[in-house]
């Protein structure tokens, strides 16, 4: 049994999905989140940068003396897990290896689509995670810049955002793809329009449930988990407007969020 | 006569519409222009934020012997420039205060319209400038948050941005508004959209232009200016990505960017 909290960084409030699941599958865990509100989007900045970031979140996230570090942004998750993993003592995990299992167990024809920002797609990490698991399988990916902007909007189900979506998806609609990986943070709050302009055929998959789940087992593996009478506490931290995290994050998690505090992280 | 170089900021990349204008209106002149594509964007960001990044941005350019620091950024300059002002030495040049000025003598019913990032429209900068100089003018102002990422997709002239332009832009016409203030460095590339849209009788106010023109009066009145027959050098610094600063920038200047290094701005 460890009664230290669970770490879970994000460039803003996206990761917010996966902190949603981690309550769900893990209850008596207690939480530390951080949101880069300060530098968000990392979805569109270079290997260098994003890698730097990771290790100031992460570093963050080990003061507040947290056994193990959720990497809920798939950017970084894409760009920096292998670097965090080899010189961070607790277990880290990231969103991409598990996106990466649930897509090839729910698709039968190997045509699997994944959806990102520049950095992820253009890193080739879903694809690389796929292929271990399933060399045969054909992988369409696609950037898709405009979706977190219009779900920050507050435009997710607008006819913008169907024009957007059919623009973004046709090259995946043409290959007859049978699962589609949302595999960036905010597309969960897309689901309804993408699953719209995909039509009933396609799985869409949400890696932020598997990477709970993923999270549950090395907990387990390792001896980990909360007690689990533990009644448990959610702390946040950002690195720009508390405020807006409030409100919009509520959103996200389907519940009100308090206790936020901003954070220097340029210092870490 | 002074042969130090000019600085210029901007959160990004769409300053460079500003150092456009400069080249035209005092070519005999150095420039040195930062972008803080690390961090970009500012827009949605906080005061305390923008102000901590504006003082960085500076103090790079300053440690470069600049003579002049022009402020491209609409919401650095909604936000800081007060604060700049105040404690540097060299004259620091916004472009609220000239864009005002350029809305002002163009407008006939006092009806203006602005439009920028959230961070600017927020601010009330440009209402307070415009109403300084013509008390019964009449301002609305309308954050327009997914113009920038159109633009950086390349999606300037699509039905997309036509779609978003006449969703934005609805509340400006139903106030009647003859002058439109671009108030945002990436909006110049929305022109032709943002003027099928308000149609011809709404005079569009680029304040890149009347930012440049601000600065020669200010080079000339303090003896600032350099040799009319100096051959300009052009240096260009990013926080992140240079290579796609110098793929991305070309088309904002309509010409080839070369001459691009990479800055930690985090430690200035």
């Amino acid at each position: 049994m460890d009664r230290r909290p669970i770490g879970v960084f994000d460039s803003g409030i996206g990761g917010l999905t996966v902190v949603k699941e981690i309550m769900k599958i893990l209850p008596e865990e207690d939480i530390v989140y951080f949101g880069d509100t300060a530098r968000v989007p990392y979805g569109s900045k270079s290997r260098d940068t994003i890698i730097k970031f990771a290790f100031q979140d992460s570093r963050f996230l080990l003061s507040k003396n947290v056994k193990a570090i959720v990497v809920a942004c798939n950017t970084a998750s894409a760009m920096s897990l292998g670097e965090l993993q080899e010189s961070i003592e607790v277990p880290v995990i990231g969103v991409i290896k598990p996106g990466a299992h649930a897509a090839v167990r729910a698709s039968k024809t190997g045509r699997i689509g994944i959806i990102g920002t520049e950095g992820t797609i253009g890193s080739r990490a879903y694809e690389n995670a796929i292929k271990k698991l399933y060399p045969e399988a054909e992988i369409i990916g696609h950037p898709c810049p405009l979706f977190v902007p219009l779900v920050e909007e507050g435009w997710a189900g607008t006819k913008v955002s169907y024009l957007v979506a059919e623009e973004y998806l046709k090259p995946l609609k043409d290959v007859d793809i049978d699962t589609l990986v949302m595999g960036c943070t905010h597309y969960p709050l897309l689901t309804r329009v993408v699953g719209d302009v995909m039509g009933q055929d396609v799985t869409l998959i949400n890696p932020a449930e598997e990477t709970a789940l993923e999270l549950k087992e090395i907990l387990m593996e390792k001896g980990l988990q909360n007690d689990p009478e533990n009644n448990p506490s959610y702390r946040y931290y950002v690195s720009d407007n508390p405020d807006k995290f409030s409100r919009v994050g509520s959103n996200f998690l389907n519940r009100d969020i308090s206790n936020i505090q901003k954070v220097d992280i340029e210092k870490y």
